[in-house]
């Protein structure tokens, strides 16, 4: 088996790195998501830093097909993407740009997917027989491994936990709906939802990890707006569980690296709200593979035996 | 391929029959589930039943196998059953007494299971790729068909749509949890609801049914009723959808009987929630197998490739 060349498409930032057969992962380039209204700007964030892994990499990366995990939503027969924090990228032929930009076989598949299946290949979701692997980040984001397949679903949106719904009288989201799980549980709306109840930091430009430290520090808005978005994530991993009948979730993403201030209302509301005996033995478990799980489960796409949503 | 017998165990009623191969129900005997604290009443219903359409099918009947669908939660590997809605069952030995009454092979699955299967199989599922067929009954139960194969889960459990949450700080639930969807959308729940809120039926006993009647009449506590169950359904349709990626949802029971009172504001609530296309898209039918899904899914189990569930 060949090298892969891994793209991992956020809402905050894009990363793109060289993945062995093993999964380790080297070559490694990362740059903030660029705050536009042009496509165009964003694909050449992406482009530029694929050409940098290859330029790097030289001949280990000949023949290294490459495997994109990107936010959603996203059309996978097409090879489009949409991504809700993404506004500049409307049904953008990623896949087609990208396979004549690096002249590579590409495969498409969503970031929660890639984190999963990352997870699942050499993280905290070895072994699980149904597991939802969740990215708490910018968007909440999440990818299914059933019996060690990913499951995308016949749109290839599966996964979408940040959309399910919270609370039907919740506020209004990005997506059109209102109450979903993002507008309580993602970095920025907790941060909202802290500013909005007299949360002052002393950055103007305070985001989540500033929050975590501030709950750390016993910040009573900044505790309630982790407990908050605990509470709603607690929920729909529950209600997600009862339906799938999940054996093992696993966290990550940027907020999740505040563990400490997210895991403790986290399994407390989880325990709190699971009723049912397959419900209690759901386990809870943070990312081991931290930033690297979307980019090694993105290599693992070009390794699937049937054609994983999109390929070009 | 044979008949097979088959068994659909409800909080309300039980039903047996004889399937043929393509799904023609005969033999059909139902009795109400006994009210008791005795695990071996309701056993005796079972066999009775199960008795009954063997005698009465004769010759047809031989070597029929025997297909179970019961009320949850249960252990497909252990063959016991636990229904929240049949007090006097908990961990009850279902397919290892049934084998040794009927002296047949016998396989369980949860009914929401069996109906996803009844429908998908000969009703308002076919074709569906991934598909969460519900009934919303004394309970609201549901079962997964991914890819035309019954998605049953790790513990047996996937499905069980009537304890996603609804609400966090919604009402206690039987299952131990609170804000159900079962404490919102069941018949029960239905009918106590409305009571609280002043509902005074005629018939003291008067049911989910006689609610529908009254909300049909423009009775405002009954419509009101309707409305916030419809309401729970939905949220915890698209939220399910949402993580699955389901190309259709068949809704069947007693309560979608009264399909003119709840698919009006099943799907006013679900075009509302509704936020990215491919939830905008997910197909909702009314089960058209009606009160014989559940009976013709538990006569696919019988002729599934791989064990399904328990089998004795």
């Amino acid at each position: 088996m060949t090298h892969a060349l891994a793209i991992d498409i956020g809402g905050t930032k894009i990363a793109a790195a060289l993945v062995d057969p093993g999964g380790a992962v080297s070559h490694r380039w990362t740059r903030p998501t660029p705050r536009t209204e042009d496509p165009e700007e964003v694909f050449r964030t992406v482009s530029r830093l694929a050409a940098h892994v290859l330029a790097g990499a030289g001949d280990t990366a000949r023949g290294a097909a490459v495997g994109v995990g990107s936010a959603g939503p996203l059309d996978p027969r097409a090879g489009t993407v949409s991504p809700v924090n993404i506004p500049a990228w409307r049904a953008f032929p990623l896949v087609d740009r990208l396979a004549e930009s690096l002249d590579r076989p590409v495969v498409l598949a969503g970031d929660g997917h890639c984190f999963a299946l990352g997870e699942h290949a050499a993280g905290a979701g070895t072994g699980a027989r149904a597991l939802l692997g969740v990215v708490v980040s910018t968007g909440v984001g999440a990818g299914l491994v059933l019996d060690g397949m990913p499951r995308f679903g016949p749109s290839g949106n599966a996964g979408h936990l940040g959309h399910a719904i919270a609370d039907p009288e919740g506020e209004p989201c990005a997506c059109g709906s209102r109450g979903c799980v993002e507008t309580c549980s993602s970095g920025p709306a907790m941060v909202r939802w802290a500013r909005g109840r007299g949360w002052r930091p002393e950055e103007p430009e305070a985001d989540a990890a500033v929050l975590a430290a501030d709950a750390r520090a016993g910040d009573p808005v900044a505790l309630a707006a982790f407990d908050r978005a605990a509470r709603a994530l607690a929920a729909a991993l529950l209600s997600a569980a009862a339906v799938v009948d999940l054996d093992r979730v696993v966290i990550g993403g940027g907020v999740a690296r505040s563990a400490d201030v997210l895991f403790g209302p986290l399994r407390a509301w989880f325990d709190r709200l699971a009723g049912l005996d397959f419900l209690r033995r759901v386990q809870l478990a943070p990312s081991t593979l931290i930033g690297d799980a979307g980019l090694v489960g993105a290599a693992a796409l070009t390794r699937l035996p049937a054609p994983a949503g999109a390929a070009a």
